[in-house]
């Protein structure tokens, strides 16, 4: 659906602001959730330099009923920052500066292009860091983070992004600025917008600036690694150290074929084999390592390695950090089509991972399993050969399957990764039409003429 | 302003569950922060035994345009919950059941008129409790607790109440009846009506089931108290201590003059100086508590002790926990007008409980300050004669003096207690014309009508 944008020309923007040039455009068709071949790209990009060109742009666009979508790291892995719709790109790639650090505060002000590690190096130095960044924060945006409430290993300790957010600037449909939330931890003052707007997957409002909260990093940091007969004793045992209030830091999952994909891309020798990976943060690490162990040990562990040194740290983890780039790698005749993050309470974790193994054995098609268990986060990658529909239909058939059982057992169909195109279909089966409806009355009210990436979250 | 409520008598509700009594009404017109002399009572109250009965009272009122208020425990300090605007008030204390318990999942459902302690005692069994009580959770209810975003002395390591709520069923104003959020730890999918329902202080749609997420109970607690000669050195050893990642449960402070109103109430014996209350939760309280002391001595600490023994604490904070009821008490010839509860970054805090000292000597008015340290949450109180008018002017003037000195720190008029009638003042300095008119939108497209708990939050 092609827009007409010419009217960007006539904004107060730079030339090197504004392009329609088709090379420009194709950089931003695609997402790690959407492939070329289902590109997309805008009729046109802007790149803002600040909150004042994001106003104008938006205000324009607004006026003449163009869509518009935020565009950060392109990682989001559900086409959620893809322009289904056409229309204007904001790429905020330019908006990527540091604004403020107030240690003392332990916050951070950022501009939404800022890459998640470069935020964290900044404020390293002064003993803190960021607890809620997802395994792709080499390169993903704190932006990005925002539009999906983000969350990944760390979040079975320190929570969701959104729980890291104090303040948002952000730009309405309408080019009006306003800044929601407040510089204090905590705030009963009014309603919540600043936790509407976050996970809102830019389909509210265009956050340009940021205040982040900060944690202090742990004075002691345990790594460690354990080995399974079983996957079925391996999550058991996850869910009882839960269950048992083990201060975990993190703790991961991966089942056998993911051992086996991560281990033949790392060459680290190691067995295809459940494998629980944990992370534990604070003074008593030793003693609650204790406690984890005993527990592993009453479910059958085979072996159980932990270390505090850095080093040490890292070889322990490497097959779980490595999962991302081993998938892709895996099978040179399929590329990696779904990559699942329903959620399901704790409780039910055990029970979905089996079941997400039994989907692959019914629909004949292995479907590797890892993820953040110590959420009730089940992660599951399917690669499928696109030259042969039947499998192609296949794939989506079990991934729908899978999705349908996470809800059934009282989950959700994204725990992390958001709604964009990819998951919208199973809205309709999380949430009565009442709810979607008050959702889509919401939309209504911040966004009336439905400018802001639309196509997303709703069918 | 009487309203007809009349139509009432013509909805499927028994004689039990509607009255027009003068002396059932009164029961309405004040909470803990309207007192008897501004009581404003309904022109009828609603006592519903189901979501159902919400749903045909709600739908009828809308209809016509009448006034729907919840009422809980009414322990609000703000006249969250006095129907300023009459109709009807909606009783919730017969919806009081706890509906279902998971404790593998570490998850309890509840209706909004249990009482916070019940339901710890409900799931102490299975070795878990809920975080983020606030100080009230011997009356007030999870319902209110919900509806104010209320958090109180474990916010410091836990977080605030709507951090633990996964899962609302809410009556629309309208009649429709919704289910928010998921009873996974966290979910993407959709924008977060959850958290908008949450410290919506029931003006957004009536919460009538809760699922609320569990914490586990500490291996190992140890609480203490330290005592300072100069209260500008514990507030600092505070912050010093939350920046040093001390994993603290709680910690709270005292100024001198509420140690001399505590201690007058429980004899407890204490000289009137500054003191730090704390909590630690985990496996390695010793360690931690070995950290704090030191950053106290650091401080000029008088003295410091601490236990693991449940009596013990219960002793050692003593002081703390009977503020309360201590303050009511103080002055026979002044009335506990304004609590307040401003917050601001925590690098402030020592800043701010300063200020409120300056600000009691500069009114004329003795000032006790105290409260949740940890996250930047300063209580104070102020007690005035209700016959002298020109007193309770000073106070007035005083109370408004500190909150906009919190404001313009980047902090926020209330951290807990809501906005009821008597922030909506503040609320106007603390946000942007914008971001209100944003908040109006949301109101507008969620109850249009008008009819939840009009009068509040907005002037």
């Amino acid at each position: 659906m092609s827009r007409d944008c010419s009217f960007l020309r006539d904004l107060p923007l730079s030339a090197e602001q504004v392009s329609f040039a088709t090379e420009d455009r194709a950089e931003f068709g695609t997402d790690y959730g959407v492939v070329e071949a289902d590109a997309s790209p805008p009729d046109a990009v802007v790149y803002p330099e600040s909150t004042e060109d994001v106003s104008v742009t938006l205000a324009a666009a607004n006026e003449r009923d163009v869509p518009v979508t935020p565009y950060a790291a392109g990682s989001s892995t559900e086409g959620n920052a893809v322009p289904v719709a056409g229309g204007i790109t904001l790429s905020m790639e330019r908006l990527d500066s540091i604004l403020g650090f107030r240690p003392d505060d332990m916050q951070v002000d950022v501009q939404p292009g800022v890459v998640g590690e470069e935020m964290d190096a900044h404020v390293a130095d002064e003993g803190l860091f960021f607890p809620a960044f997802p395994q792709s924060a080499a390169f993903s945006t704190v932006g990005g983070m925002i539009a999906n409430d983000a969350s990944g290993i760390r979040a079975v300790k320190y929570g969701e992004v959104r729980e890291w957010v104090l303040e948002l600037e952000v730009v309405k449909a309408d080019g009006t600025v306003i800044e929601v939330g407040t510089k204090a931890r905590k705030t009963s003052a009014g309603y919540n917008l600043l936790d509407l707007i976050v996970g809102s997957e830019g389909t509210l409002g265009v956050v340009t600036r940021a205040t982040m909260d900060l944690a202090v990093a742990p004075a002691r940091t345990l790594g460690g690694r354990a080995t399974f007969d079983d996957l079925d004793d391996a999550a058991a045992a996850i869910t009882e150290a839960v269950r048992a209030g083990v201060d975990v830091a993190t703790i991961e999952l991966i089942d056998p074929l993911t051992a086996e994909i991560a281990n033949s891309y790392t060459d680290a020798g190691l067995p295809p084999v459940p494998m629980v990976f944990f992370e534990l943060h604070g003074r008593g690490v030793d003693r609650e390592a204790e406690v984890l162990s005993g527990i592993f040990e009453r479910h059958g562990a085979r072996r159980i390695e932990t270390s505090e040194d850095d080093e040490e740290m890292t070889d322990l983890w490497r097959a779980r950090r490595e999962i991302g780039r081993a998938l892709p790698e895996y099978d040179p005749d399929r590329v990696l089509d779904v990559v699942g993050d329903v959620t399901v309470p704790i409780g039910s974790y055990p029970e979905m991972i089996r079941f997400i193994g039994e989907v692959g054995d019914e629909y004949g098609i292995p479907i590797p399993a890892f993820g953040h268990a110590g959420d009730g986060n089940a992660h599951y990658a399917i690669l499928v050969n696109r030259d042969d529909p039947e499998e192609v239909d296949r794939a989506h058939e079990a991934a729908e399957t899978i999705v349908r059982g996470a809800i059934d057992r009282g989950g959700t169909c994204t725990g992390e990764h958001g709604v964009g195109v990819g998951k919208r279909g199973y809205l309709t089966r999380e949430y009565d039409p009442a709810v979607l409806s008050t959702m889509r009355d919401v939309k209504e009210a911040l966004d009336p003429n439905g400018i802001l990436n639309p196509g997303k979250i709703f069918e």
